[in-house]
């Protein structure tokens, strides 16, 4: 029997773990990290930390392996999404019948939580066989967004919708909430929409060192917004940020 | 100088604890804890199990006072609830005053994340002199809910809408998303809806002990969630419970 746990590390301070993800972790008979390539390599090694940080355990051995890239060329974005998941679940298998056989606890350590914007699910469903599916749940973005801030995310009793960059860029203002999280936006999706009556709370590098907030009126800091993503972006090689839009809060 | 902590504790699991939370308890002078009346005495009692298993400074004090209760007589629910987010602000000034004078660190903890419905982060802002605000962030009842179904919450891509019970009875299925987070049902207001195509993710007392959930197609399993919900709550006197619908998924 073979058993895989998804666990959920938060999304870059350390100190985001959970006790039931630290057993997780020690449970394990194998925990895999995923080479990402050279600009993401702070993100695997937050993993690296964790592991060096918790694992008590000494018959829990870690393993690397390099993940696959996904095909930018392919135009149909869905199927360039599932031609990728299946190349992944193949590595996933190789690296744990190479480092464990057919039995055992393979640990996988997932950015924020396994629920949110995060494929390990879906690809772990493609494994054959199927193992025995774990979710540990983790601090995501969202709530490491709203505590930089102090923010409320939801005004009292109001709903919220959780979308993404690409999302407000092609369709503006969704329909059916006042209050917007945005994640996945490679750009500045913000820009996009008439500004009047919009106020904006934006992180980047959200629980890390070099995390950087800024909040405000949306006609006043979008601009500076912009500016200081495109400085840090440039500096660090990488950048990942979220942010929530409240209208007329 | 006054700091305010409010520290998210995760929603029935005391393993959900982060280590940053640990940390913030340990760092604190004085951590209030609220009585909420007999029916929700469990609640209190995880936070006085957490102090338990996780308090390491001496000199951390705890101290226990009783939250005045909403005046469910008040017609109009925002004035309602402003007038309790002003008594329930007096009630922690008092205790604060009693128990530390006008300087240190004090610790509330909060049940799941401070920023998803919870008035803490709105009550903060009334004290007077205005504490500093430092928020922890805790597993919200929607990364227990997705990880006891090993559920990605959102499809690949698409957003998502949080929203209530109340919302969800009066409105009918929002505007906005195909995939949308139940919270803050007193009922079943699922059962208001037109089932065909639905499915359901549901989840009680998450984390807790006596954990359940069922799900499925909604035509089907609505009646039985509704059961089980009735014959839970009438066991344990309360309940708490959470649902993912999606739409033609
Ligand atoms: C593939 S999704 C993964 C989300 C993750 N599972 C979670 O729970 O937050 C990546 C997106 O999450 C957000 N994100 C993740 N970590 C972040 C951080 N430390 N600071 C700001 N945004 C972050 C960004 O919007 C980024 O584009
Ligand atoms: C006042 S809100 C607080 C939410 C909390 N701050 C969080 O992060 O989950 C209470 C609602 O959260 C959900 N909830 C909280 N804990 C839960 C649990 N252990 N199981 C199921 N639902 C829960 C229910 O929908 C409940 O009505």
């Amino acid at each position: 029997m073979l058993t895989l746990s998804l666990i959920g590390i938060g999304c870059g301070d350390p100190e985001q773990i959970t006790l039931a993800a630290i057993r997780a972790i020690n449970a394990a008979d194998l925990v895999l990290i995923p080479r990402k390539g050279r600009q993401k390599s702070d993100l695997a090694e937050l993993r690296r930390m964790i592991c060096a940080d918790v694992l008590t355990n000494e018959k829990t051995r870690i393993a690397e392996f390099d993940l696959p890239a996904r095909d930018a060329g392919e135009a149909d974005y869905h199927k360039g999404v599932d031609d990728w998941h299946d190349a992944v679940a193949a590595t996933w298998s190789r690296a744990i019948e190479r480092h464990l056989g057919g039995e055992g606890r393979v640990a996988l350590l997932i950015w924020g939580d396994p629920s949110l914007y995060d494929s390990s699910l879906r690809i772990a469903r493609r494994l054959n066989p199927m193992p025995a599916i774990d979710v540990i749940p983790g601090i995501t973005s969202i709530q490491a967004l709203c505590a930089a801030h102090a923010l409320p995310l939801n005004e009292i009793g109001e709903p919220f919708l959780v979308t993404t960059g690409r999302r407000l860029r092609e369709g503006g203002w969704p329909s059916g909430a006042d209050t917007v999280v945005v994640m996945l936006d490679g750009g500045t999706a913000f820009e996009s929409l008439d500004p009047a009556g919009i106020r904006i709370w934006w992180g980047a590098y959200l629980g890390m060192p070099d995390q950087i907030i800024v909040s405000g009126a949306l006609a006043d800091v979008g601009p500076r917004i912009a500016a200081v993503r495109q400085e840090a972006r440039a500096r660090h090689g990488w950048i990942m940020d979220s942010y929530v839009l409240k209208r007329n809060p």
